[in-house]
């Protein structure tokens, strides 16, 4: 029985080009038909391997495959769940590898951020353990750029893009209208915990656009009068300013801005974006008219603006992730090696999974402008090339057509699974 | 003295689009060269009218005047300024007759919606009544699709693309992550009076494509017990539930819900948007979880994802003004007729301003489902051909290149004016 199935499932937040990974492991499973059976994906990530439920991709098309390249979202679901220590968790483990058994599955790849690489490790540790064979790759994924050794995370690129885009739009409407009407424009995006996200907004102004921004990264501590003090000087000298704020923005005392008690009229707890906090300061201490926007999931799920570059290499991991099973790797995930800055070129390289578990990679301090409210040179050579590109889906009758699978359901052959 | 100079202002909330009706403008004008002798446009609108504060578009080429149809905002600056009744503003009137004297200024071209319609009907008045002949035209723009007897407004059918657009990519990504996270997305847009905006979200979803989404218009007074019984049956249904929310929606007791007197700690009013409000709601209502995102100006400037049809119909409806100029037309708006359905055929056809000016045109209630909360058939044949094709703006390094002018001023002839 020398040829073996293999798993792939999606883990946490989607993005713009998780699907294009997806297509990948796909198309180039079915092109070495002699090594790897079926391909079965778990419905709703990790929980569909614990729950035996899984789905058959060799029931859709190739056509349909080939759709997942354009599609934004995670085609068999994903999940919000996460697998802790081997001991800790060792029932679901041994569940993992039941079910691989029952499935006879010999390869696992998993398509996610820090979390899903820590559980990929853990899989291949415990399938050593217990003696059935399993190779554990990962696939790397995250619109918040902080996997390590990797130079850059596939769905970064296309929320940079998207953020760069709409800042540099919105900063032409509010320029237009600053005479009489907004001068202040803050945009809210992504970013718990890395400022990369925000540091995209920063490309909406070049050299050839320069663009009046203002950047609040969750990496330095939010001091009120400075900002507002650099807003006023911003709207003094060019008429307007944009503010691209961070999500994960904390103040001094290390809470998140947004955490701020917002109350309503019976004086419940609401819960709301730091945006309209940040409006609501510059209003209150300057007095401009401002507009604020949250962008959230529009952002991650832009599929209709995503970055060539970031689609090209999203498929190119996911390609490489079968290529490296299939020479016999094993806790391992390919990453993105940057060979040279101008042309830009990229090669797929192969990190050890134990160096990449549990890491979390960043914004270097260099690569924010020292006042603390902008990105440097050194951050735009970085960012510049990852949005580089459009890579438009297909559109019928004005909207993008983006596949939905059938996701038919492999026969379960094993009882059922409390998680 | 017979070759008159043009004058051509943008008013109240700029778009995707307005530019693309500049160009046509400057570009159709200078086609006449022999009968139209200089476009000047108005820095911020009408206010650089008042204050005789021109500018000269004869000075950037033709190159830079035809990249003002890949351009979002209003390249000349647009004010928020409502010139009022002709005696209550009899000065200002009087004072841009003044100005148009002063610069041979023949043909008012005046872009925006409703208020703007008003105030270029009473420049035809006062010309007329000051003995100073100018010919008035308007040239409709509004993203809230709100004027009279043209089938549509330029700057909508981009809205509505955007909208919809987003709305599909956000709902993907809500449907793959339902199963352990987000259960329900709420997304706020532009239309403080009428829901065309809001109803644009619903073509989204379409025959090939069926995604769950709950609409709420601003003409469809908030009901809280409806409102959460449709989303909570529509995720026991489909698991998840997209809710696309108008700014502009009121409660039975005719008040914004957005007004609902969030306070910060120290209990000072906070302003927010509907979104959050809504999605609060639905945590204390039903414990789903939840996320938001507010559009604001993202989605009015997205030119990115423009409409082919609304920057066609924007472009054709200035050259259409200044072509109706040159045949001796005046206080008229060339507008949008719908010539059939499918094939979706438009022309341009003439509308009177008197008939124009101060008439809000709303959704029709058989446009909006009977529960409320979607959009009917008749709708989606309304809003379907608006959102068609895609009109890419050309990029460079990834990000969009849209012009800004030189701005280069006329010289003034007159003493300064206070508005």
């Amino acid at each position: 029985m020398a040829k073996k199935n293999a798993f792939y499932a999606q883990s946490g937040g989607v993005t713009a080009v998780i699907n294009a990974s997806a297509c990948a492991v796909i198309e180039t499973a079915r092109k070495h038909k002699d090594k790897i059976g079926k391909v079965y994906a778990g419905r709703n990530g990790i929980i569909g391997a614990l729950t035996e439920d899984l789905i058959d991709t060799g029931k859709d098309s190739a056509k349909a495959i080939a759709a997942l390249r354009n599609t934004p979202s995670g085609a068999f679901g994903s999940c919000r769940f996460k697998l802790k220590g081997l001991e800790e968790n060792k029932l679901q483990y041994e569940r993992l590898i039941e079910v691989f058994k029952a499935h006879n599955i010999g390869y696992f790849f998993y398509n996610g951020g820090g979390d899903s690489a820590d559980t990929c490790l853990k899989v291949s540790q415990i399938s050593d353990k217990m003696g059935y064979p399993i190779q554990a790759i990962h696939i790397p994924k995250t619109v918040d750029n902080d996997l390590p050794i990797t130079d850059c995370c596939p769905g970064f690129g296309s929320v940079a893009k998207y953020v760069a885009v709409s800042v540099r739009e919105a900063s032409f409407d509010v320029a237009s209208m600053c005479k009489t009407s907004t001068k202040v424009f803050v945009v809210e995006v992504m970013g718990r915990h890395a400022g990369w996200i925000a540091a995209a907004g920063g490309l909406a102004s070049d050299k050839g656009c320069e663009l009046p921004i203002v950047i609040l990264f969750p990496e330095i501590a939010f001091n009120k009068e400075k900002f507002l003090a650099q807003v006023d000087a911003t709207v003094k000298k060019h008429g307007y300013c944009s503010v691209v704020v961070s999500e994960g923005v904390k103040g001094e005392d290390g809470k998140f801005l947004s955490d701020q008690g917002l109350r309503d009229a019976f004086g419940h707890a609401q819960l709301g974006g730091v945006a309209p906090v940040v409006a609501n300061m510059v209003k209150d201490a300057l007095g401009y008219k401002f507009h604020w926007a949250v962008a959230d999931y529009l952002q991650r799920a832009a599929r209709h603006i995503a970055s060539k570059t970031d689609v090209e290499q999203a498929y190119a991991l996911g390609k490489s992730a079968v290529e490296l099973a299939l020479k016999g790797e094993n806790a391992i995930m390919p990453a993105i090696v940057r060979v040279s800055e101008k042309p830009y070129k990229w090669k797929i390289g192969v990190a050890q999974l134990k160096n990449v578990a549990n890491v979390e990679k960043m914004m270097p301090r260099d690569f924010i402008s020292k006042d603390g409210f902008g990105i440097t040179e050194k951050c735009r050579t970085y960012l510049a090339p990852l949005i580089k590109g459009e890579d438009y889906p297909p559109y019928k009758d004005g909207l993008p057509q983006y596949v939905r699978l059938k996701n038919v359901a492999v026969p379960k052959k094993l009882g059922e699974f409390k998680i």
